[in-house]
Protein backbone atom coordinates (compact mmCIF):
# COMPACT_ATOMS: atom_id res chain seq x y z
CA UNK A 1 0.00 0.00 0.00
CA UNK A 2 2.53 2.49 1.09
CA UNK A 3 5.22 1.91 -2.52
CA UNK A 4 5.91 4.61 -4.62
CA UNK A 5 4.43 6.79 -1.95
CA UNK A 6 6.49 8.38 1.05
CA UNK A 7 4.52 6.36 3.82
CA UNK A 8 2.97 8.47 6.69
CA UNK A 9 4.86 8.21 10.03
CA UNK A 10 3.25 7.63 13.02
CA UNK A 11 4.35 9.79 16.07
CA UNK A 12 7.30 7.86 17.88
CA UNK A 13 8.08 6.62 14.83
CA UNK A 14 8.53 10.47 13.51
CA UNK A 15 9.99 11.32 16.88
CA UNK A 16 12.90 8.57 16.63
CA UNK A 17 13.73 9.19 13.38
CA UNK A 18 14.39 12.61 14.22
CA UNK A 19 16.27 11.72 17.08
CA UNK A 20 18.46 9.52 14.91
CA UNK A 21 19.30 12.26 12.37
CA UNK A 22 20.14 14.59 15.23
CA UNK A 23 22.58 12.46 16.61
CA UNK A 24 23.99 11.18 13.49
CA UNK A 25 24.07 15.34 12.40
CA UNK A 26 25.71 15.76 16.27
CA UNK A 27 28.06 13.22 15.77
CA UNK A 28 29.60 14.85 13.24
CA UNK A 29 29.65 18.54 14.10
CA UNK A 30 29.36 20.15 17.14
CA UNK A 31 25.60 20.52 18.62
CA UNK A 32 26.00 24.18 18.70
CA UNK A 33 26.99 23.97 15.13
CA UNK A 34 23.55 22.25 14.17
CA UNK A 35 20.46 23.96 13.36
CA UNK A 36 16.92 22.59 13.09
CA UNK A 37 16.81 23.82 9.75
CA UNK A 38 19.42 20.96 9.00
CA UNK A 39 17.81 18.57 11.27
CA UNK A 40 14.57 19.24 8.98
CA UNK A 41 16.27 19.61 5.96
CA UNK A 42 18.40 15.48 6.45
CA UNK A 43 14.55 14.65 8.02
CA UNK A 44 13.36 15.49 4.78
CA UNK A 45 10.33 17.31 7.00
CA UNK A 46 9.39 21.19 7.36
CA UNK A 47 11.07 23.24 9.80
CA UNK A 48 7.56 23.76 11.58
CA UNK A 49 6.71 20.03 11.57
CA UNK A 50 10.11 19.28 13.44
CA UNK A 51 8.91 21.36 15.86
CA UNK A 52 5.47 19.74 16.23
CA UNK A 53 7.48 17.14 17.50
CA UNK A 54 10.54 18.79 19.54
CA UNK A 55 9.39 22.00 21.02
CA UNK A 56 12.99 23.48 20.85
CA UNK A 57 16.28 22.25 20.06
CA UNK A 58 17.35 21.38 23.68
CA UNK A 59 14.37 19.29 24.01
CA UNK A 60 15.57 16.98 20.60
CA UNK A 61 19.01 17.53 21.66
CA UNK A 62 18.22 16.15 25.32
CA UNK A 63 16.44 13.30 23.51
CA UNK A 64 19.22 12.42 21.31
CA UNK A 65 21.71 12.26 24.37
CA UNK A 66 18.87 10.35 26.20
CA UNK A 67 19.45 7.60 23.45
CA UNK A 68 23.32 8.08 23.36
CA UNK A 69 23.22 7.53 26.80
CA UNK A 70 22.08 4.42 26.49
CA UNK A 71 24.17 3.04 24.02
CA UNK A 72 26.37 4.36 26.17
CA UNK A 73 25.64 2.48 28.95
CA UNK A 74 25.36 -0.64 26.94
CA UNK A 75 28.75 -0.80 26.00
CA UNK A 76 29.88 -1.33 29.43
CA UNK A 77 27.69 -4.59 29.67
CA UNK A 78 30.12 -7.17 29.03
CA UNK A 79 29.69 -10.74 30.14
CA UNK A 80 31.22 -12.29 33.57
CA UNK A 81 32.88 -15.31 31.71
CA UNK A 82 36.71 -15.09 31.87
CA UNK A 83 39.80 -13.02 33.12
CA UNK A 84 39.08 -9.41 34.20
CA UNK A 85 41.77 -7.96 32.16
CA UNK A 86 40.44 -9.02 28.70
CA UNK A 87 36.83 -8.04 30.10
CA UNK A 88 38.04 -4.54 30.79
CA UNK A 89 39.67 -4.53 26.95
CA UNK A 90 37.14 -5.07 25.36
CA UNK A 91 34.73 -2.88 27.57
CA UNK A 92 37.36 -0.32 26.68
CA UNK A 93 37.47 -0.86 22.85
CA UNK A 94 33.70 -0.64 22.65
CA UNK A 95 33.66 2.59 24.38
CA UNK A 96 36.62 4.02 22.05
CA UNK A 97 34.11 2.61 19.48
CA UNK A 98 31.71 5.20 20.76
CA UNK A 99 33.82 8.08 21.44
CA UNK A 100 35.03 7.55 18.13
CA UNK A 101 31.54 7.55 16.06
CA UNK A 102 30.30 10.29 17.99
CA UNK A 103 33.57 12.45 18.26
CA UNK A 104 32.20 15.92 18.51
CA UNK A 105 28.60 15.25 19.98
CA UNK A 106 30.42 13.29 23.22
CA UNK A 107 33.13 16.06 22.96
CA UNK A 108 30.61 18.71 22.97
CA UNK A 109 29.05 17.21 25.66
CA UNK A 110 31.62 16.78 28.40
CA UNK A 111 33.29 19.47 27.33
CA UNK A 112 30.59 22.19 27.83
CA UNK A 113 28.04 22.14 25.27
CA UNK A 114 24.72 23.27 24.69
CA UNK A 115 23.25 20.35 27.22
CA UNK A 116 25.86 21.32 29.89
CA UNK A 117 24.15 23.19 33.00
CA UNK A 118 20.72 21.76 31.86
CA UNK A 119 20.06 19.43 35.19
CA UNK A 120 18.79 16.65 32.64
CA UNK A 121 21.79 16.25 30.65
CA UNK A 122 23.45 16.59 33.79
CA UNK A 123 20.88 13.74 35.16
CA UNK A 124 21.68 11.74 32.21
CA UNK A 125 25.49 11.56 32.03
CA UNK A 126 25.64 10.84 36.02
CA UNK A 127 23.24 7.30 34.68
CA UNK A 128 25.96 6.36 32.64
CA UNK A 129 28.84 7.09 35.02
CA UNK A 130 27.06 5.31 37.48
CA UNK A 131 26.06 2.29 34.80
CA UNK A 132 29.48 2.25 34.28
CA UNK A 133 30.54 2.27 37.85
CA UNK A 134 27.92 -0.89 38.57
CA UNK A 135 28.90 -2.75 35.42
CA UNK A 136 32.72 -2.97 36.51
CA UNK A 137 31.77 -3.80 40.46
CA UNK A 138 29.44 -6.44 38.78
CA UNK A 139 32.61 -7.81 37.42
CA UNK A 140 34.99 -7.44 40.39
CA UNK A 141 32.03 -9.55 41.72
CA UNK A 142 32.03 -7.12 45.30
CA UNK A 143 28.62 -6.54 46.37
CA UNK A 144 29.29 -4.07 49.04
CA UNK A 145 32.18 -1.68 48.27
CA UNK A 146 34.38 -0.61 50.43
CA UNK A 147 34.96 3.41 50.22
CA UNK A 148 38.46 3.09 48.96
CA UNK A 149 37.12 0.76 46.24
CA UNK A 150 34.40 3.12 45.43
CA UNK A 151 37.00 5.80 45.15
CA UNK A 152 38.98 3.76 41.97
CA UNK A 153 36.27 2.40 40.66
CA UNK A 154 34.53 5.92 40.01
CA UNK A 155 37.89 7.78 39.36
CA UNK A 156 38.88 5.35 36.81
CA UNK A 157 35.71 5.79 34.87
CA UNK A 158 36.53 9.63 35.10
CA UNK A 159 39.85 8.83 33.74
CA UNK A 160 38.43 6.82 31.11
CA UNK A 161 36.54 10.07 30.37
CA UNK A 162 38.77 12.22 30.39
CA UNK A 163 41.38 9.95 28.77
CA UNK A 164 38.77 9.82 25.50
CA UNK A 165 38.30 13.59 25.84
CA UNK A 166 42.27 14.49 25.61
CA UNK A 167 42.65 11.42 22.42
CA UNK A 168 39.56 13.36 20.61
CA UNK A 169 41.47 16.26 20.73
CA UNK A 170 44.18 15.90 18.17
CA UNK A 171 44.15 11.77 18.13
CA UNK A 172 47.83 12.01 18.65
CA UNK A 173 48.44 8.98 20.07
CA UNK A 174 46.65 5.26 19.03
CA UNK A 175 43.41 4.53 20.49
CA UNK A 176 44.01 0.72 20.80
CA UNK A 177 47.42 2.30 22.84
CA UNK A 178 44.75 4.01 24.83
CA UNK A 179 42.61 1.34 25.27
CA UNK A 180 44.67 -1.55 26.66
CA UNK A 181 46.58 1.65 28.85
CA UNK A 182 43.30 2.38 30.41
CA UNK A 183 42.95 -1.60 31.65
CA UNK A 184 46.42 -0.92 32.84
CA UNK A 185 45.75 2.39 34.54
CA UNK A 186 42.55 0.54 36.71
CA UNK A 187 45.49 -2.40 37.61
CA UNK A 188 47.37 0.30 38.74
CA UNK A 189 45.56 2.64 40.60
CA UNK A 190 43.94 -0.99 42.26
CA UNK A 191 47.23 -1.46 43.15
CA UNK A 192 48.40 1.66 44.46
CA UNK A 193 45.24 1.37 47.41
CA UNK A 194 46.16 -1.87 48.00
CA UNK A 195 49.52 -1.73 48.55
CA UNK A 196 48.30 0.61 51.49
CA UNK A 197 44.92 -0.77 52.56
CA UNK A 198 44.40 -4.65 53.64
CA UNK A 199 41.20 -4.80 52.57
CA UNK A 200 41.79 -3.77 49.04
CA UNK A 201 44.38 -6.26 48.49
CA UNK A 202 42.28 -8.80 49.96
CA UNK A 203 39.58 -7.95 46.53
CA UNK A 204 42.74 -7.73 44.03
CA UNK A 205 45.13 -10.86 44.75
CA UNK A 206 42.37 -13.27 43.82
CA UNK A 207 41.80 -11.42 40.85
CA UNK A 208 45.30 -11.03 39.70
CA UNK A 209 45.56 -14.59 40.93
CA UNK A 210 43.23 -15.76 38.02
CA UNK A 211 44.34 -13.72 35.38
CA UNK A 212 46.92 -15.77 32.66
CA UNK A 213 49.98 -15.04 31.80
CA UNK A 214 49.89 -13.31 28.42
CA UNK A 215 46.68 -11.17 30.20
CA UNK A 216 47.69 -7.33 30.06
CA UNK A 217 47.47 -7.32 33.62
CA UNK A 218 50.65 -9.92 34.36
CA UNK A 219 52.38 -8.45 31.60
CA UNK A 220 52.31 -4.78 33.35
CA UNK A 221 53.66 -6.79 36.25
CA UNK A 222 56.64 -8.25 34.65
CA UNK A 223 57.08 -4.82 32.98
CA UNK A 224 57.06 -2.22 35.72
CA UNK A 225 59.00 -4.61 37.41
CA UNK A 226 61.73 -4.26 34.38
CA UNK A 227 60.80 -0.96 34.95
CA UNK A 228 61.53 -0.54 38.75
CA UNK A 229 65.29 -2.65 38.03
CA UNK A 230 66.05 -0.09 35.64
CA UNK A 231 65.98 2.75 37.82
CA UNK A 232 69.88 3.63 37.37
CA UNK A 233 70.88 5.35 40.81
CA UNK A 234 71.35 3.55 44.08
CA UNK A 235 69.27 5.92 45.79
CA UNK A 236 66.41 3.76 45.11
CA UNK A 237 67.39 0.92 46.99
CA UNK A 238 65.88 0.41 50.31
CA UNK A 239 69.05 0.64 52.03
CA UNK A 240 71.53 2.43 50.29
CA UNK A 241 75.19 1.96 50.82
CA UNK A 242 77.36 4.38 52.55
CA UNK A 243 78.88 7.08 50.08
CA UNK A 244 82.86 7.20 50.03
CA UNK A 245 83.79 10.86 50.42
CA UNK B 1 39.07 61.02 59.63
CA UNK B 2 36.96 57.80 59.23
CA UNK B 3 36.75 56.95 62.67
CA UNK B 4 33.72 56.44 64.07
CA UNK B 5 32.33 56.93 60.58
CA UNK B 6 31.85 54.58 57.91
CA UNK B 7 34.32 55.15 55.42
CA UNK B 8 32.76 54.85 52.05
CA UNK B 9 34.63 52.71 49.92
CA UNK B 10 36.27 53.50 46.41
CA UNK B 11 34.67 51.64 43.40
CA UNK B 12 37.18 49.36 43.32
CA UNK B 13 37.60 48.26 46.80
CA UNK B 14 33.54 47.70 47.18
CA UNK B 15 33.63 45.51 44.55
CA UNK B 16 36.61 43.63 46.15
CA UNK B 17 35.00 43.58 49.30
CA UNK B 18 31.86 41.59 47.29
CA UNK B 19 33.50 39.60 45.79
CA UNK B 20 35.25 38.19 48.98
CA UNK B 21 32.03 38.33 50.62
CA UNK B 22 30.01 36.25 48.22
CA UNK B 23 33.34 33.86 47.78
CA UNK B 24 32.94 32.88 51.06
CA UNK B 25 29.17 32.13 51.12
CA UNK B 26 29.79 29.86 47.80
CA UNK B 27 32.20 28.30 50.03
CA UNK B 28 29.80 27.10 52.39
CA UNK B 29 26.58 26.72 50.65
CA UNK B 30 26.12 26.04 46.81
CA UNK B 31 25.81 29.44 44.89
CA UNK B 32 22.62 28.12 43.42
CA UNK B 33 21.74 28.73 47.24
CA UNK B 34 22.88 32.54 47.93
CA UNK B 35 20.43 35.22 47.15
CA UNK B 36 21.85 38.65 46.10
CA UNK B 37 19.93 39.67 49.00
CA UNK B 38 21.92 37.72 51.65
CA UNK B 39 25.20 38.61 49.56
CA UNK B 40 23.78 42.46 50.36
CA UNK B 41 23.68 41.99 53.73
CA UNK B 42 27.05 40.37 54.50
CA UNK B 43 28.35 43.29 52.90
CA UNK B 44 26.60 45.96 54.84
CA UNK B 45 24.76 47.20 51.75
CA UNK B 46 21.87 47.22 49.69
CA UNK B 47 20.58 44.99 47.68
CA UNK B 48 20.40 48.07 44.82
CA UNK B 49 23.92 49.09 45.54
CA UNK B 50 25.39 45.14 44.80
CA UNK B 51 23.49 45.89 41.58
CA UNK B 52 25.96 49.21 40.80
CA UNK B 53 28.71 46.71 41.24
CA UNK B 54 27.95 44.29 39.69
CA UNK B 55 24.99 43.93 37.12
CA UNK B 56 23.78 40.27 38.06
CA UNK B 57 24.64 37.47 39.98
CA UNK B 58 26.21 35.90 36.82
CA UNK B 59 28.78 38.39 36.79
CA UNK B 60 29.95 38.19 40.83
CA UNK B 61 30.02 34.78 40.76
CA UNK B 62 32.20 35.22 37.63
CA UNK B 63 33.93 37.15 39.37
CA UNK B 64 34.54 35.28 42.28
CA UNK B 65 35.14 32.25 40.07
CA UNK B 66 38.21 34.63 39.13
CA UNK B 67 39.65 34.91 42.54
CA UNK B 68 39.29 31.17 43.26
CA UNK B 69 40.60 30.40 40.51
CA UNK B 70 43.80 32.13 40.68
CA UNK B 71 43.73 31.19 44.25
CA UNK B 72 43.73 27.98 43.36
CA UNK B 73 46.31 27.97 40.34
CA UNK B 74 48.81 29.37 42.75
CA UNK B 75 48.77 26.27 44.80
CA UNK B 76 50.44 24.49 41.90
CA UNK B 77 53.23 26.96 42.57
CA UNK B 78 55.74 24.80 44.38
CA UNK B 79 60.03 25.74 44.05
CA UNK B 80 61.48 23.29 41.63
CA UNK B 81 63.90 21.80 44.67
CA UNK B 82 64.42 18.31 46.24
CA UNK B 83 63.05 15.16 45.19
CA UNK B 84 59.75 15.46 43.01
CA UNK B 85 57.62 12.96 45.01
CA UNK B 86 57.75 15.32 47.98
CA UNK B 87 57.09 18.24 46.10
CA UNK B 88 53.97 16.99 44.36
CA UNK B 89 52.66 16.27 48.20
CA UNK B 90 53.16 19.50 49.34
CA UNK B 91 50.90 21.06 46.38
CA UNK B 92 48.52 18.16 47.01
CA UNK B 93 48.21 18.83 50.38
CA UNK B 94 47.53 22.75 49.30
CA UNK B 95 45.17 21.46 46.82
CA UNK B 96 42.85 19.92 49.50
CA UNK B 97 43.49 22.55 51.68
CA UNK B 98 41.60 24.46 48.95
CA UNK B 99 38.88 21.89 48.08
CA UNK B 100 38.17 21.48 51.99
CA UNK B 101 38.04 25.59 52.57
CA UNK B 102 35.61 26.07 49.24
CA UNK B 103 33.73 22.98 49.67
CA UNK B 104 30.01 22.89 48.38
CA UNK B 105 31.29 26.18 45.26
CA UNK B 106 33.99 23.70 44.00
CA UNK B 107 31.19 21.04 43.88
CA UNK B 108 28.54 22.97 42.29
CA UNK B 109 31.13 24.45 40.14
CA UNK B 110 32.67 21.08 38.99
CA UNK B 111 29.29 19.35 38.78
CA UNK B 112 26.74 21.92 37.21
CA UNK B 113 26.20 24.74 39.29
CA UNK B 114 24.84 28.01 38.04
CA UNK B 115 28.45 28.89 35.81
CA UNK B 116 28.61 25.78 34.58
CA UNK B 117 27.43 25.93 30.40
CA UNK B 118 28.66 29.87 30.74
CA UNK B 119 31.34 30.03 28.45
CA UNK B 120 33.38 32.35 30.90
CA UNK B 121 33.31 29.75 33.79
CA UNK B 122 34.54 27.04 31.48
CA UNK B 123 37.32 28.92 30.52
CA UNK B 124 38.40 29.86 33.92
CA UNK B 125 38.26 25.94 34.99
CA UNK B 126 40.33 25.26 31.87
CA UNK B 127 42.58 28.29 32.59
CA UNK B 128 43.39 26.56 36.27
CA UNK B 129 43.60 22.29 34.52
CA UNK B 130 46.15 24.07 32.15
CA UNK B 131 47.90 26.12 34.71
CA UNK B 132 48.06 22.91 36.75
CA UNK B 133 49.65 20.81 33.75
CA UNK B 134 52.16 23.60 33.14
CA UNK B 135 53.93 23.64 36.50
CA UNK B 136 53.48 20.06 36.57
CA UNK B 137 55.26 19.83 33.12
CA UNK B 138 58.10 22.33 34.86
CA UNK B 139 58.73 20.21 38.00
CA UNK B 140 59.13 17.14 35.37
CA UNK B 141 61.73 20.09 33.46
CA UNK B 142 60.69 18.84 30.23
CA UNK B 143 60.17 21.53 27.80
CA UNK B 144 58.18 20.05 24.76
CA UNK B 145 56.36 17.20 26.11
CA UNK B 146 55.82 14.40 24.00
CA UNK B 147 51.63 13.16 23.28
CA UNK B 148 51.86 10.21 25.98
CA UNK B 149 53.71 12.56 29.05
CA UNK B 150 51.07 15.28 28.28
CA UNK B 151 48.08 12.59 28.28
CA UNK B 152 50.01 11.39 31.40
CA UNK B 153 50.07 14.66 33.40
CA UNK B 154 46.77 16.40 31.97
CA UNK B 155 44.56 12.88 32.72
CA UNK B 156 46.00 12.85 36.49
CA UNK B 157 45.00 16.46 36.86
CA UNK B 158 41.52 15.37 35.53
CA UNK B 159 41.63 12.27 38.19
CA UNK B 160 42.95 14.75 41.27
CA UNK B 161 39.36 16.77 40.20
CA UNK B 162 37.62 13.73 40.39
CA UNK B 163 39.43 12.34 43.40
CA UNK B 164 38.60 15.47 45.24
CA UNK B 165 34.91 15.52 44.02
CA UNK B 166 34.43 12.11 45.48
CA UNK B 167 36.05 13.14 48.89
CA UNK B 168 33.79 15.88 49.24
CA UNK B 169 30.83 13.38 48.90
CA UNK B 170 30.52 11.94 52.24
CA UNK B 171 34.55 12.63 53.61
CA UNK B 172 34.77 8.86 53.40
CA UNK B 173 38.64 8.28 53.46
CA UNK B 174 40.80 10.46 55.31
CA UNK B 175 42.21 13.55 53.08
CA UNK B 176 45.70 13.00 53.85
CA UNK B 177 45.57 9.62 52.91
CA UNK B 178 44.16 10.68 49.38
CA UNK B 179 46.89 13.20 48.68
CA UNK B 180 49.74 10.71 49.07
CA UNK B 181 47.40 8.39 46.84
CA UNK B 182 47.19 11.14 44.24
CA UNK B 183 51.08 11.45 44.41
CA UNK B 184 51.47 7.22 44.06
CA UNK B 185 48.83 7.51 40.99
CA UNK B 186 50.80 9.79 39.70
CA UNK B 187 53.31 7.36 39.47
CA UNK B 188 51.82 4.78 38.48
CA UNK B 189 49.98 6.68 35.80
CA UNK B 190 53.89 7.47 34.29
CA UNK B 191 55.05 4.19 34.95
CA UNK B 192 52.23 2.70 33.21
CA UNK B 193 53.14 4.89 30.17
CA UNK B 194 56.87 4.02 30.36
CA UNK B 195 56.82 0.43 31.03
CA UNK B 196 54.80 0.28 26.99
CA UNK B 197 56.95 3.27 25.69
CA UNK B 198 60.58 4.09 25.53
CA UNK B 199 60.70 7.90 25.81
CA UNK B 200 58.52 7.87 28.87
CA UNK B 201 60.65 5.75 30.25
CA UNK B 202 63.77 7.98 29.52
CA UNK B 203 61.69 10.90 31.45
CA UNK B 204 60.72 8.57 34.35
CA UNK B 205 63.65 6.82 35.10
CA UNK B 206 65.82 9.59 36.03
CA UNK B 207 63.51 11.14 38.26
CA UNK B 208 62.90 7.71 39.88
CA UNK B 209 66.53 8.00 40.56
CA UNK B 210 66.32 11.11 42.29
CA UNK B 211 64.18 9.85 44.65
CA UNK B 212 64.94 9.08 48.46
CA UNK B 213 64.34 6.06 49.69
CA UNK B 214 61.75 7.26 52.18
CA UNK B 215 60.26 9.19 49.71
CA UNK B 216 56.60 8.61 48.11
CA UNK B 217 57.84 6.87 45.01
CA UNK B 218 60.14 4.51 46.83
CA UNK B 219 58.19 3.66 49.49
CA UNK B 220 55.32 2.73 46.71
CA UNK B 221 57.72 1.12 44.31
CA UNK B 222 58.80 -1.34 47.52
CA UNK B 223 54.96 -1.85 48.88
CA UNK B 224 53.91 -2.73 44.83
CA UNK B 225 56.48 -5.47 44.63
CA UNK B 226 55.44 -7.00 47.77
CA UNK B 227 52.16 -6.88 46.49
CA UNK B 228 52.84 -8.69 43.08
CA UNK B 229 54.85 -11.39 45.71
CA UNK B 230 51.71 -11.81 47.52
CA UNK B 231 49.51 -12.75 44.34
CA UNK B 232 48.87 -16.30 45.71
CA UNK B 233 48.31 -18.50 42.40
CA UNK B 234 50.74 -20.06 39.73
CA UNK B 235 49.13 -18.71 36.71
CA UNK B 236 50.60 -14.90 37.74
CA UNK B 237 54.01 -16.49 36.98
CA UNK B 238 55.59 -15.65 33.41
CA UNK B 239 56.23 -19.23 32.95
CA UNK B 240 54.01 -21.40 35.02
CA UNK B 241 54.72 -25.15 35.53
CA UNK B 242 52.33 -27.57 33.32
CA UNK B 243 49.43 -28.59 35.37
CA UNK B 244 48.86 -32.13 35.46
CA UNK B 245 45.75 -33.48 34.34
Amino acid sequence: MTTGVRRRMGVEERRQQLIGVALELFSHRSPDHVSIDEIAAAAGISRPLVYHYFPGKQSLYEAALRRAADELADRFTEPREGPLGARLLRVMTRFFDFVDQHGPGFFALMRGGPAVGSSTANAMIDEVRQAAYEQILAHLAVESPPPRLELVVRSWVSLAESTALLWLDGRRVPRGELELQLVHDFAALAAVSAAYDDEMAGILLPILADEPPGGPFTDLVTRLGALAAAVPSPRSAPLPAPRGA
